[in-house]
C-alpha cells in the first residue's frame, strides 16, 4: 500500500546533459537567461562535486544549433562527448546508451534543451528501459510555459520525478556532515541569498 | 514495471483539426493572437511535410462560429472535410469517425477550439475508443487558463499525451539526416529565432 | 486497456451549489469578481435550462457569511435550500446527502466557495460513496492560486473530473439541434465575445 | 472502485514543522514575505488550538541557516524540538522519527522551508513508512514557481495530499458548532477580509 | 505655483462612447471580456444616471467592425449618432464636432476602442480645441498592455486626465446625499462586491 | 534649473487615514490582504512614532461601507476623527479641512480606500490648496492594477509625490542614531525579512 | 494654454531602422518573438504602403549581432542602408543623419533593437535637434520590462511620442475612405483577429 | 524648443554604490536574486572597465544590514568607502558628498538598495544641489512593483534619467571601435546571450 521512495543515490546515479548549445540557448525563453545559465552551472558543478558520471550530447554542432557551451566543455574534460550525427533523441545513439550503460548506474539525472524534445524523449526512453529518472526541471529550458507544462506531464505521467538542481544536491548529499564546506561552497556560489547569509553569519561571528 | 514509451510514428499518426473557425477563434483568450495562429499553421504545416492524413471538421460554419480559417483549407485541399450539421463532440458524427478509421492510423493528433470542449470530447472518446491521443496543447486555445489546465487535467487523467507542435515534429522525424532542408524549413517558417540562427549561421560559415 | 470516458449525461447529472454567500464572496480572490460572478450565474443557468436538480446550501447565514446571493435564490426558488446549522463539509449533512439521493442522479456538478473547502469535501465524501464528481473549477473560487492548485490536485487524484461552466453545457447539450435558440442565448448571455459573433451575424446575414 | 478520501481527524494528526529558521526564510520568494509569515503562524495557531501534537525541527541553527523564528518556539515550549547535527532529511534523523511514533498519529500534517527538500523528503520517507501525508502547501516555502510545482508533482504522485492551512482547519473542525468563538477567533486573526466581515456584522447586528 | 485641479462637474461635462463595436471588440485583449462588458455598461449607465449629453460615434458599421452594441443603443436611443463614413479620428468628422459644440460642455469624458487611436486621438485634438478630456481607461480597450501604456503615456503627456467609471461617477456624484439610492444601485449593478456588502448590510440591520 | 527636493520633515507633516473601513476594504483587489493590512498599520504605528498628527475620516458608516478597522481606532484613540455625512472628497468636508488646518502642517501624507477616490480627491484639492502631498500607494488600495495606475497618473501629474510606508519612515527618521531602537523596532514588527535578519545577527553576535 | 497636437502626416514623415539583426534579435525578450516579428513587418509593410522613405541602419554587422534580418532589406532593396562601422548611436554616424536630411522629412518614425540604446539614443538626439520624434514601442524590443520601462520614461521625459505600429498606421492614413482595400490588407496580413472579422464579413456577406 | 539631451559623457561621470549590503539584499524582491547579482556586477565591471571613479557606502555595517557584499570591495580596493554611522540619505553625510566632489565630476550615476530610499533620497539631493543623476533602474532593488514604479515617479518628475547598466555602458562607450575586445569581454560576462551569439560565431567564422 506504501509507495516506495525513488531517491537519489550518489552511488547509483549518473548525469545527462543534453544539447546545452550556444544557438538552441537562445531558443529558451520560459527562464530567465541569468537564472538559466546558473542553474546549468550549478547542476554542472554539482556532478562534478559528488564525481557523479556525466554524459554530454550535442545536436548537430556545424549547424545553426551551434556548439556546446564552452563551460561545460571546461568542467568535464574527460567526459564522454556524443556529438549526435543526427538522432534528436539522444537515445536512438548507440553511442549514448552504451555510455550510460558503461556507467553501471541505474539513476539517470537528465537536463536539457528544449525540455519537451530533448529532455523528454531520452527520459521517457530510459523509463521504458527500466531505468529511474530524475528529471532537473530548472536546468532545462523551452520555449515557454505552455511547453514546459505539458513536457512535465507526459514526463509525470511516464513515471519521471520532477526535480530542482538544488533538490538533487540535497538528495544526494544527505548530511552536512558529509562536508560542511563543499556543500556551502556549491550554495555560495549559485545562490546569492545564501552567499549574503554567509556572508553576514561570518561576519557577525568573527567579531570583525 | 516499466512504461511503454507512448511515441509517434510517422507512418501511424493522423491529424484531426477540430473547429478552427474565424468566429470560434475570437474566444481564445489564453494564447496571444499572432502566437496562437503561428502554432496552428505550424501543426498543418509539419501535418502537411510529413504528409500525415489530416481531417478537418468544423461546427455550424453558417451560424456565428463562422467558416474555417482559410490557411487550413488552402494546406489541406483534398483532405476529409467534416462540417458537423450540430454535433458538439466530432466523434459524435459518424462521418468523422469513419474518416479516422479509414486513414487506418492508431495514432491521434488533435488540436481545435476550445481546448476543454472541441479537443477534449473528442480526445476522452478516442481514449474509450482504443486509440493513442496526442493533444496538440499551444494549437489549441481557450478561454483563459483556468479552463486551459481544466482540460488539461481531465485529458491527461484519461490517458491522453500532452504535446506541442514542436514536440510532434521532432517525434515524427526521428533523425536530423532524414532531411536536413525539410525540417530545417519547417522549423525557419515558424520559429523566428530558430530563424535567426539559421541566418546568421549562414552569413558566419558562407563568408559573406 | 482503454479509458472509459465518464460523460456528463443531462439524464443522470445534478448540480449543487455550496456556500455562494455575500460574506464569503469576498475570500475569493483568484478570479476577478466580475468573471466570477459571472460564472456562477452562468452554471446556474445551465443548470435551470437543462432542467437538472439543484440543491442550494449554506453555512451559517445568519453569522458573517452572509446570506445565499439573492440571485441563485431567484432562479431555484423551489429548490432544495439546506442552510446548514455548522456542518463545514456539506456532506455531513444528511439532509443535503438526502436531497442527493432523492434525485436519483449518479453524476455531481459541483461548485462552491471555498473551493478546497466547501467544494472539495464533499466532493471527495461524494467518490467515496461512489458518485461520478465534475467540479465547476470557474464557477469555484478560492483565496489564491496555491489553494486552487493544491484544491484541483487533491480533487483530480482521488477521481474528480475538473470541469468549467462551458464545457458542461456543451457536454449536456450534445448536439446544436436539439435547440440552437437556447443554447446560444446561454452563450450570448455569458460570454460577450460570443454575443458580439451573434450580432455581426445577423446584421450581416440580414443585410440590415 | 470508489476511492477512500483520506480526511483529516484531529484525534490522528501530528503537525511537523521542519526548518522555519531565520536564515533560510530568506530563501523563500515564492510567496510574498507578509503572507507567508501570516501562513505559517496560522498553521502554529491551528495546530496549538487543536491541540495537536507537534514536532519542531532545525538544521544547523549555529551556521547561516540562523535560528528558528521566535513566534514558533513560543507558541510551542514544551514541544520535541530537534536541532538536527547534519541530517538533511528530517526523517533520517532517529530522534525526529522518534517523536514522531511516540505522538501515536497516523496522520502527519507537515510544513517547512524549503518545499522541495525539507518538506519533499520527509514527505516522501513518511509515506514510504506508511503515513498519510498532508503538505500544507502555503506554509512551506521555496525559491520560485518552478521549484514548487516540481516538488508538488513530486509529492502528489507519491500519495500526499496537497492541501493549505485553511482547508486543514476546517477539516480537522469538522462543525462550526464544535466552537464557532474558537474557529472564529482563528481565521479573524489570520484572513483580514474574514476579520473584517465579522466586524461588519457585529456592528450591523449589534445596531451600533 | 498651485496647481488647479481639474475636476468633474456634472453640469459641464459631456460623455463621448467611440466605437464600442461588436467586431472591433473582438481586438480588446487588455482587458477581460467579462470585466470590459461591465466597465463599458457602467460608463453609460453611470451618463444616462448624471443625464450627461451623450454622443456616439461608429467606424464603418458595414464592414468588419461590425455593429455598434446594442446595449448602447438601447440606453441611449435619442442620443446623436455618427456612424462616421471614413475618419478614424472622430474629431475630422464634423459631424461628431458639432454635437459636441452642440452640447455646450467644455469637459470631454471619452471612451472607445482602440485606445490609441480611437480614444488618443480625439482626445488629442479635443485638447488642441482647448477642452479639458478625462479618459475612462477601464471602458477603453486595445491589443495588450504595451499599447495601452504607450497611449496613456500620449494622452497624459498632452494633458488629459486619466480616470476610471468609478472615479468619473464619484466626482460627478461629490455627495452621497445627493442620492443615496441612485449611486447605490450604480455600484450594485457594476461592483460585485459593493453589491455582496449591500446585501450583507441589509440582511444584518433588517435583522430577517 | 535644479529642482528643489520635497522632503518630509517629522515638523512639519500631518497624516491623513481616509475610508479605511470594514465594508470598503473588500474592494481592494490591487494588493494581496495579508499585505495591504500590514501596509496599512505600518503607516499608522510610524505616524504614532513620530508623533505626527493623524487625522481619521469615513465615509457613510452606518450603511456597506462599514465601521472604520478598529485597530486604527485604538491606535489613535484622541485622534480628530471625522464620519463624514455624504461628502465623498473627504476636503469638501470643512471639519475634516479645518482639522488639517488646526494642525499648522504644511505636508500631507495620504493613505486610504480606494486610491483613485478616497485618496486622488483629496490630495488633488489638497494640491491646489498649497499644501505638499506624498500619497502613501502601498497603504492605499484600489479594484486593480488600471484603476491604480491610472489614479497614480493623475495625482503624480498634478504634483503629487508617490511614495511608500517604508520611504515615508525613512524620510521622516533622517538618521538612525536618533533612535535605532525604535525604527528597528517599526521594521521589525512590519518587515518579515528585516526581523528575520535582527534575530540571525541577535543570535550570531551574542553567540548564544 | 491648449497643447499642439504632434500629429503623423504621410508627408511630413520619414521611417528609421535600427539594427534589427539576426544576433541582437536574440537579446529581445520583453516581447515574445511570434509577436515581435509580425510587429517589426508590420511597422515596414506600413512604411512601404504609406510610401515614406525608409532608411536602415546596423551595428557591426561582421560581428555577433549578425546581418539584417532578410525581410526588411527584400522589403526595402533601394532604401539608404548605412552598415556603421562602429558608431553605437546612429545619430553619431553623418551618413545616417544625412540620409534623414536629404529626406526632407520633420517628423521621425523610429524603431529598433534594443529599445534603450538602438532607440533611445538616435530619438534623444533628433530631438535635440529639433525633429518631432514617434517612437513605435511595440516594434522596439528589449531584455526585460525594466529595461522597457526606463527607457520609456526618458524618451517620453525628453518629448518624444510613445506610439505603436497600429496607432502609426492609423494616424497617418486618416481616412479609410483614402484606400479601403490597401489598410484592410495591412490589418489582415498583421491582426490575426481583424482577419478573421474579414473573413466572417465576408463569408456572411457573401452568402456564400 | 528642442531638448538639450543630457548624455552620459565617461569624462564626466561618477558612479555611487550606496547600501548593497549582505543584510538589506535579502529586502529586495523585485528583481530575481540571479539577475540582481548579475546587474549590480555589471554596473561595477563597466565602472572600473571605463575608470569612473566609483564611491561606496553603506549603512550601519555592525548592525542587521550587514557589510558591503564582497565583490564590490574586491573590484574598488581603492575607492572613497564611506560606512555611514546612521545617516539614512547618505547626501546627508558630508565625507560622502565631499568624494563626490572631490571626484570633479558632474554626471552621478547611482544605484542602491533599495531603490525609494537609498537611491531616490541622495539622487533627490543631487539634483537639488545641480547635478545630472542617472538612475540605474537594474542594479537597483527593492520590495516589490509598487514601491519601485513609486520610486522611479518621484525621481523621474525631479529631473533623473532612468537608466540601465546596459544602456549606460552604451551610452559611456560611443563606439565599438573605441575597443571592440573590451565592451564585447563586458557584455559577454554578463549577458548570456550575447555570450552565446559570440561562441557561435567565433565557431562558425573561425570554421572549427
Amino acid at each position: 500500500m506504501t509507495t516506495p521512495y525513488k531517491r537519489l543515490d550518489k552511488d547509483q546515479a549518473a548525469v545527462l546533459l543534453v544539447d546545452h548549445q550556444t544557438g538552441l540557448l537562445s531558443l529558451v525563453r520560459d527562464i530567465d537567461p541569468d537564472k538559466f545559465k546558473n542553474n546549468v552551472l550549478a547542476l554542472a558543478d554539482l556532478a562534478k562535486y559528488f564525481k557523479l558520471p556525466t554524459i554530454l550530447t550535442t545536436s548537430f554542432e556545424e549547424g545553426p544549433n551551434g556548439p556546446l557551451v564552452p563551460e561545460l566543455k571546461e568542467i568535464f574534460p574527460d567526459a564522454p562527448y556524443i556529438a549526435r550525427p543526427g538522432q534528436i533523441n539522444a537515445w536512438d545513439n548507440d553511442e549514448f546508451v552504451k555510455a550510460i550503460e558503461a556507467s553501471g548506474k541505474k539513476q539517470l539525472i537528465i537536463a536539457g534543451v528544449v525540455t519537451e524534445v530533448c529532455v523528454a524523449f531520452p527520459a521517457l526512453s530510459a523509463l521504458e528501459a527500466g531505468f529511474d529518472v530524475f528529471v532537473v526541471t530548472d536546468a532545462s529550458g523551452t520555449f515557454n510555459e505552455i511547453t514546459r507544462h505539458a513536457a512535465w506531464d507526459r514526463m509525470s505521467a511516464a513515471g519521471a520525478q520532477l526535480m530542482t538542481w538544488f533538490g538533487v544536491a540535497c538528495e544526494l548529499h544527505r548530511d552536512w556532515r558529509n562536508d560542511v564546506e563543499g556543500l556551502g561552497a556549491l550554495f555560495s556560489a549559485h545562490i546569492p541569498d545564501y552567499r549574503n547569509l554567509i556572508h553576514s553569519h561570518s561576519k557577525f561571528t568573527s567579531g570583525k
